[in-house]
């Protein structure tokens, strides 16, 4: 599946290439980008890709270099092609700096369109202190041989109306929620699987803000079709990642009043809780 | 405790009088408000209060009435007195609209300097469909009369170095979560109780926001002291609560690098999980 050699670093990369920014001349804070139709589901721009393309930007414009929280409001899809992102300082401290960046395209009469807006806080995780006082666990799910991915035949289909970044992606869900790809449904707002980018970079975290967002909908083992666009998606970054894949544990607890919620949780091969995050999604208008 | 006459009505109570901002002339989009010293604890203004009355702006501001995701990044604290706040349209549509808001006071040589800065998506939560598919049940805590108010005397202390915003909450706490008011912490970071504003007004969208962040913090039955500064909270609101006080559970799964994760539910009278929130906080800095 992997397009590019096999094992790309952090920094060359079709991820790295795909989220790359450049400072428009004479423009402080703004950068160029070309969303990259590699990252497209149904036509639709992979919403965390996105989120990572808005992360570098804002890691270039802000005195520190990591994202530690990012809230993201989608506002308009995006398509496959040019865009710009706009920066502003929000605020600069010492450990913390909180940057605002917009995503916007070109409506066919050249106005811009916003696509996402972002506040962000960022710092630097090398930094902090490397205290741990968790009750959190990783997700119980199989060894990576035991998940499966698209390769382990028409029972295991790729996501309905797949497209080009399931090539991009090396996931292996656990084979407890993947009943929906064979009309069985478990039932429960639950979505396991091992994550990693198939041309074999490792995890940082700008990848980590493509990771939570990258597994199939929980609402498809709710026995639900069609698509959860995302209103709002906040991601923490509490560490950095080990190389190596990640696991990935998304459970939807309330669907409701046409909405859900999507909370994920990552965890990387040294047992870390990498990143947490949260989304609001509307709900699929069909059922099963 | 209450200090207004018993029994508030939504629209005219202290938290009401509290909020109320006021649209400058001849400025659209920007509003006059004043922190009020009553919601302050050890002189800092709760990040509940303030998310209300952002909320409040942007509700006046936007086309559609109701808080349905907010995401907040605190950037300095806030003090009681003047303050103003600025919202900007972002985008609007016919069932959402986005906004940003400022909340900024004013530094000895009267510039501005921005205390938090929201993205918030707003709808109409009457015009939510009611379906409902949710596996999420109503945290376990013993019922009103066996929680823990300050009244029950010096067993259960109000939270330390108390001021004012106690007297405006009637909060009862689970006896399973006070164990650090007797210096014995569960060490479990959980926080569980039932919330009320103390005039007897009922709890309404805006009031959802000051409750998400209302309890005392995790990080006490973990047994570390001091504060839990907020960087960022992020709230969903999913349904117009009912009359009544509501029921709280907080939880914090991964403190490490000096910051953790409050996760916040909030119950109606009917059953229902009427909010969700996220924040990440800095650590306390003090062991027990």
């Amino acid at each position: 599946m992997a397009t590019a050699p096999a094992q790309a670093t952090i920094g060359d990369s079709e991820f790295d290439r795909d989220t790359a920014v450049t400072p428009r001349p004479g423009e402080p804070g703004t950068f160029d980008a070309e969303l990259s139709a590699g990252w497209t589901i149904i036509r639709a721009v992979n919403g965390g890709y996105l989120l990572a393309l808005l992360g570098r930007a804002l890691g270039q414009a802000l005195p520190h270099p990591d994202p530690l929280t990012v809230s993201a409001h989608y506002l308009t899809p995006s398509v496959a092609g040019p865009a710009v992102i706009r920066t502003q300082t929000v605020r600069t401290g010492r450990t913390l700096s909180t940057g605002q960046a917009s995503l916007l395209q070109y409506a066919e009469d050249g106005t811009e369109v916003e696509r996402i807006r972002v506040l962000a806080t960022y710092g630097d995780l090398d930094a902090l202190p490397d205290d741990v006082r968790t009750t959190a666990v990783p997700p119980a799910m199989p060894p990576h041989e035991q998940c499966l991915g698209p390769s382990d035949g028409p029972s295991v289909p790729p996501i309905p109306g797949s497209s080009d970044i399931t090539e991009r992606l090396d996931i292996r869900l656990d084979p407890a929620t993947v009943g929906w790809a064979v009309g069985a449904p478990s039932g429960r707002g639950e979505m396991r699987g091992w994550f990693g980018l198939a041309d074999g970079r490792d995890p940082d975290p700008l990848s980590l803000l493509l990771t939570v967002d990258a597994l199939p909908p929980t609402s498809f083992e709710l026995g639900l079709k069609g698509w959860t666009p995302t209103v709002e998606l906040n991601v923490h970054v509490r560490c950095r990642p080990a190389p190596g894949p990640l696991r990935v544990a998304i459970t939807t607890r309330n669907l409701a009043g046409g909405f859900l919620e999507e909370d994920a949780e990552v965890w990387d091969t040294a047992g870390r809780l990498v990143a947490q995050s949260r989304q609001l999604a509307a709900s699929p208008r069909g059922d099963a």
